[in-house]
C-alpha cells in the first residue's frame, strides 16, 4: 500500500500532479479536537509554489476544501477526514517528450518499467512534489493537536550546496540550551514568509543567492533540511519497527529527493567512543534528564524527554534546463534531453514545513499510540 | 504494531534478551520454495556472538528451530513460518542494578517512561540486539529466494571511527564496476567467517585493532555499515510510502544502534549539482542502462536497474565499563554506573550480515508486491 | 482503522451524510485496466435513492468524479483511484432533535457514548446507509475487472417479511443447473431499473405490496439479499483470517443494517449429516468439480470452482414514522420520538447493488493476493 | 496475510496439524497486566480434545508454552507474547492417501490448486481445527483482562441436528433477564468439564445421544454456538469495517467449520417489522438502557450497552468413515474414499470455548482501540 503511512493515525495520500485533484484522508483522528483552518491555510502558504526567486513559478494557492470529518462546530466528528486540493494550474503540454525520454534523476523510467505505459506522466504523476501539499494538510492538522499538548515543532534549511547554517540548539540538553532552542523555534516560526527559512539571516542570503547562481545556469542544487521537536514526554513510540525513528523514516522517505536520515548525532556517530556518545543522565527539578542529546531523543524507538531531533538530505531538483544524455525508449537509441517547464532550482527552502508535517504526523501517531501501553484504570 | 514489518511479506519478531526464546513468524512467503536450513545456519553464524575478539563473550549457538511453515520436502508450504532460538546462555544477575539506575544511551529510561515499570529489564529485554537475530532468520530465508532470481546481496563495514574500508564500486554504472563489483561481493562471500567483514583486508587489520583498544579502555565506537545488491531488474518497488528506500528504512530504523540511513549518494547531495547528482541513461545491449548511480538505485521508492545501495550509522554500544553519570530512580539522586556484562565494543561488525538480511527481506518485500503491478493475462 | 478494508486491494472510505461529499480512495489497483466510467454510473444508478416507491424520496444522483488514479486514456495508472460524491441534497434541519433524543434501532446513541457529542449527527453522519454509496464506487470497478477475467456477479432480494423469491440455483453444482444459474443472472442484469430486483417477477410483486403497506402505516421491514459469483477459479483466496469469507464478512458487516451472513448451506448445516453436507467431487470435462455446493463455494478460505454463495439478512429501516420511546439526554427522562425525515421502507432492494459490490471488492482482493501463491518463474 | 487479525490487539496464527509446534505471537497487550497462567491452562483444556465421547480420540495436553512477553512477576511486559503447543500426538500416516484424492468437505482441493501440490497435506496442515488452540490462548488472555474490568463471556451449544438448547436470556434487556442471563453464565462457567456445554441438561443429554447416535454410524453432525458478552460498556468499536460486528466476523470466519455468524436477532430480522425491531431506550438508575436487544448489543459497529450477542452455525465435521465420492488427482479419475484417521463426529462442543475466544479478543481489540476516541486530557 504505497501511499498510506501510520499506524493508529493513518493517512492515505491521493492525487497525481496534475489529475483533477489531489488530497488524502486520515483516519484516527480522536474526536472533538477543534481545526483551525485559518491556521492550516497558513500552514500551507508556507509550502506553496510560486512565492519567492527560489521556488517554482507555477502557482497553485493550494486551497485546502476538507469535504468530510468535521462536526457542525469544526471539530473532528470521529470519522475519517477528507481533504482535496484542486489542480488549477496545470500545463501537460509541457510533458509530452517524457513518454519516450525518460529524465535522469527523475522515476520516470522505473515507473515505466513498473506500470509498463500505464503510468500517468504528466508532471510526475503521483511521484511529484505537489503530493507533499496532502501530506502538510495532514501534518498541518496535527501540528495544532500537539501543540495543544505542549509540542513544538520547527525546521529550517541547515545546509545548501557548501553554505550552512547555524543548527539548533538541541545537542545540548541544559536549561540554557532549552531557552535558546526555544528562541530559535519562535523566531523561525514568526519569520516573514518571504524569507528564505534559516535560523541565521546571512547564512538564509548566501543560501538564496547559491540557488539563484544555480538556477540561473540552469542547474540545481541540493541541501538538508533539520527539523526539532520539543515537549514531547518521554515514554512515547515504541521499541524496533514503529518506534519514534522508524515512523518518522516512513514518511521521510516518502518525500520526493530524500536521499538521507539521521537522528541526533546521526552518521557522525561512527566516529565516536560510546563515552562520548552515551546521553548521560541527571536529576533536574525532580525529573530525570538527559544532559546531552546525541541520541536524537529516541532510544530504543521511545522518547526519551529531550527534543526529537532528524536532518533529511534533498538531492538537487532532478529537473535542470542544461541538456542530460538519456534514451529514447521508443527507438531504442541513445538522445539528448533539455527540461523544459518550471521547476525549483533547490527543493530544500519549500521542504522545510514538509519536513515538519512529517514530524507532527509521526509524533501523533506515536502519542495516540501510547494510549494502550499501560494496563490501568483507562482501559 | 511496534515489531511486525513488511506488507506483502510480513515478519514479526518477539522475544526478549532473557526470554525462553526469541523468534519470528513469516507471513506470505510463496508456497514451493526450497528452504536451505544448512544455508540458513552457516548465515546465522555470522551474526552469532563469541566468535572473536570484537564480539561479546556471551556465546550463543543461535540454534534456529522451525516449528511450522514447511511441507515434509522442507519446502514453503504456503502457511506461516514460524522459527525460535532458544536463549541458552542468560544471566539475569548482572542487570539487577538497571533497574533503578537506567544506562546512559539504552531504552532503559525510555521503557521505564512508557511501561511504568512492567518492562522486561535483564538484558535490555526486547530491546536487545540480540532480537536482531530473528530478523537475520527472515533475511536468510528470504536471500535463499532472491538467490534463485539473481538477485546478490553483500554489506561490510565501511567505517569504524576514523578507519574506513574501500566502497563499493556501484556508484559508476558500467560494465567494468559491475565486474569489480561482483568480485568484492564474491570476496566478502567467501571470507573467513573470523576475518573483520571489509573488503580490504589492511582495513579490516586497522578496524580491528581500533575496536581492540577502546575495548581495552573500557570503552565502545561507533561504524558504518554499507550493503548493496545487484540483479534487481528495474520497475521494482512502489512510489511513496512503500517504496525501496522506505521499506528497508522502517526495518533498518528497527535495528537498534542505527542513527542513520543514506541511499547512493546520500547525504553528500547536499552539495551536488543536479547536472551532477542525476544519474543520465544510455542504451547498452539493448537495454536501457543508468550511466551512474547516484540514486543508490531507487528513485521515486523504485528501482532503476543499478545496484541498490545504503549505509547505516550504528552508534556506538552504549554499555561501556567506564564510570558514567545517571539517576538512581528510586531515590531521586543522580548515581553514578559502571555497566558489567558481556557486550561487544562495537556493533559494526555484526551488524554486517543483519544489513543483508534488511535488504533481502525488504527487497523480496517488494519483487512479491509487483505482481500485480499490472493488469495483464496473469491477473 | 473502521473505514478502510482490503489487503491487496484496499478501499477507504470517508465522507457523512450530510458532509460536502463522501468518497472513497481505492489502493491497489493494478495499472493498465480500463474503467468505464459509462457503466459505472449505471452500476451506481442501482443503487441510488429516489427511484421508484420502496426507496426514500431523497434524490440524489451520485454522480461519481473520479479525481485521481486514472491516465489519459482512462485506464488505472498504478497511483490510488479516489472518487467523490457530493451531497447535494442535504435537509439538516430534520434532524435537529436527533441530538438529545436518539432514535432507537440507530447509532446515535452507540455513537454519543464514544464520541461524547462530537458525532456528526445529521442524516446519520459517518454511518449513513449512504456511505455505501463510495463501498459501490469500488465495487463497480472491481466489478468491471472480474468481468474481463469472466467472474460474474448477481444478487436478488431473496426474501422481505414472509414473501419468498426463487433461490440461485447454486446448491447443485451440474451442467444443467450452471445453466439455469446463468440465465438467472442474466435476467438479474438486463432487468428494467424500475423493477424489482427478483428473480421471480412475481414474488417481487408480493414484496414491492408488502413495502407498500407497510411504509403507509409509517413502519419499515427487513429482509434477505442473496448474492452469487460464478467464473472464479479453484484456489483462490486464504487460509483462516483472509479467505473468502472472512474477506466478504469484513466487508458485509460494515453494511449498515446487516445483522447475519451466511454462505452456501448457511445456518441449515446444524441440521445436516456430513454425509449430506460435504460435497462430493468428481471429474467432468478433465476437472476436478465439486457435485455440489453446500460449501458457498469456499473451503478453509479458499474457492473451490464451485459458485460463491453468501446471503446476508438485512434489519427493517430503524427510521420509522410511528412514535417510539426513547430518552432525553438532556433531562435525563424517558421521551416519544416520531422520526421525521425521508427514509427507504425496507433496505433490502438498494442493497441488492451493495452486496454485488462487497462480493467483487472481495473476490478481486482475493486474486490480487494470490499471485504471489506459488513460487515460480513470475517470482 | 491470512493467519493474522485484530487491528490495536493483533493475533498472528502459525502452525499445522503435525508441525513440531503451533502457536500465537500476540501484539498489543497493554504493559502490566498479570497472566494467570494456571486460568489459562483451565480454558485451554475445555478446547483440547480426547475428553470424552464426543470429540476426537486423538489426545493432546495442549499444554501452553508462553516463550516471550511476560515479565519475571508474570505480568505483560509490553512486548509481543508468543505462545507454543507442541504437537506430540501426530500418526501423519493416516493422511497419505489424501495427497491424491481429495476429502470432501475439507480444505484439501481447493489448497491443492492454491499452492499446486506444496500444501502441508497431514492432519489438514494449517487448515486444521487443531489450530483454533492458539486462538484459545489469545483469548484466555483476553479473557482475563476483560474479566477485571467487568466484562464476561459464556456460549454453549445452542442447537445439534434437530435438538435445541434454552438460549441466553439476552434478548429482553430488564433487570429480571440480566439476573437469569447471570445465573446462566454462571452455570456454564462453574458446570463439570465433562458435561456437554448447554444451558439446559436435559438438551445436553439429547444432544450427546444424537451425536453418538451419528457416530455410530461412521457420520457427523452439524450445531449452532451462541455466544454472550455482559458488562461492555456503550460506546466501544468502530463504525463501519472494524466494529464489534466486522471485528467478530473477521475471526469467527477464521474457524475451521463456520457457515454462518449472525447478531441478535439476526436472520430473523427478515420478518421484522422497524416498529418490532428497533430497541426502544429507557432511563434505569439514572443511565440510559436499550429495553430490548435485537441489536445484540451493536449498533453501527459500536455498543450501545446491552450484552453482545452472536450465534455461529458450523457445519457437520466433514472426515467421516462412510464412503464419499472423489476424484484421484493423479490418475484424474473418479474415486471412492473413506476418511480414517480420529476426528469429532461434532464440532459444537468443542467450538464453545472457541467462540469465547473469539468475543474476547475481538472486545478487548475494540476496547484498547476506544481509548483514542476523544480528545481529552489523557491524549
Amino acid at each position: 500500500m504505497a501511499s498510506t503511512f501510520g499506524n493508529t493515525l493513518r493517512v492515505t495520500i491521493f492525487g497525481q500532479s496534475h489529475s483533477e485533484a489531489i488530497g488524502c484522508v486520515i483516519e484516527g483522528l480522536p474526536s472533538g479536537a477543534p481545526v483551525d483552518e485559518d491556521a492550516l491555510t497558513a500552514f500551507m502558504a508556507r509550502r506553496a509554489p510560486g512565492q519567492n526567486a527560489w521556488s517554482t513559478p507555477r502557482k497553485e494557492a493550494d486551497a485546502v476544501h476538507i469535504v468530510s470529518g468535521l462536526n457542525g462546530r469544526g471539530e473532528t466528528c470521529g470519522a475519517p477526514l477528507a481533504a482535496l486540493i484542486y489542480n488549477t494550474n496545470t500545463r501537460s503540454g509541457d510533458y509530452d517528450l517524457l513518454r519516450r525520454v525518460p529524465r535522469p534523476g527523475h522515476a520516470d523510467f522505473a515507473a515505466n518499467s513498473k506500470w509498463h505505459g500505464a503510468q500517468d506522466v504528466p508532471g510526475g504523476g503521483h511521484f511529484s512534489a505537489r503530493l507533499t501539499a496532502p501530506l502538510c494538510v495532514a501534518g498541518g492538522i496535527a501540528l495544532q493537536l500537539l501543540g495543544r499538548r505542549g509540542v513544538r515543532i520547527a525546521a529550517h534549511v541547515a545546509q545548501v550546496g557548501s553554505e550552512r547554517d547555524v543548527p539548533f540548539d538541541a545537542v545540548r540538553n541544559s536549561e540554557e540550551s532549552a531557552a535558546h532552542l526555544a528562541e530559535q523555534m519562535r523566531a523561525l516560526a514568526t519569520a516573514d514568509s518571504g524569507a528564505f527559512p534559516t535560523i541565521s539571516a546571512k547564512a538564509g542570503t548566501r543560501m538564496a543567492a547559491s540557488i539563484d547562481e544555480v538556477r540561473k545556469k540552469g542547474d540545481s542544487i541540493g541541501g538538508i533540511v533539520e527539523c526539532v521537536a520539543t515537549g514531547l514526554p518521554a515514554g512515547v513510540g515504541s521499541p524496533r519497527y514503529d518506534g519514534i525513528q522508524g515512523t518518522i523514516a516512513r514518511i521521510v522517505f516518502g518525500i520526493p529527493a530524500v536521499k538521507g536520515l539521521e537522528f541526533g548525532a546521526g552518521f557522525s556517530v561512527a566516529e565516536l567512543l560510546g563515552s562520548q556518545n552515551n546521553d548521560p543522565f541527571e536529576m533536574r527539578d525532580g525529573s530525570v534528564v538527559p544532559m546531552s542529546n546525541n541520541a536524537g531523543g529516541s532510544l530504543g524507538g521511545i522518547s526519551n524527554g529531550a527534543p526529537v531531533l532528524f536532518r533529511m538530505a534533498v538531492k538537487p531538483t532532478p529537473s535542470i534546463a542544461l541538456p542530460q544524455q538519456s534514451v529514447d525508449l521508443v527507438e531504442g537509441t541513445n538522445s539528448t534531453l533539455e527540461v523544459r517547464g518550471r521547476h525549483d532550482p533547490c527543493v530544500a527552502p519549500r521542504a522545510v514545513p514538509v519536513a515538519e508535517a512529517a514530524m507532527a504526523v509521526a509524533l501523533l501517531d506515536c502519542m495516540l499510540a501510547s494510549t494502550t501501553d499501560r494496563w490501568d484504570d483507562r482501559l
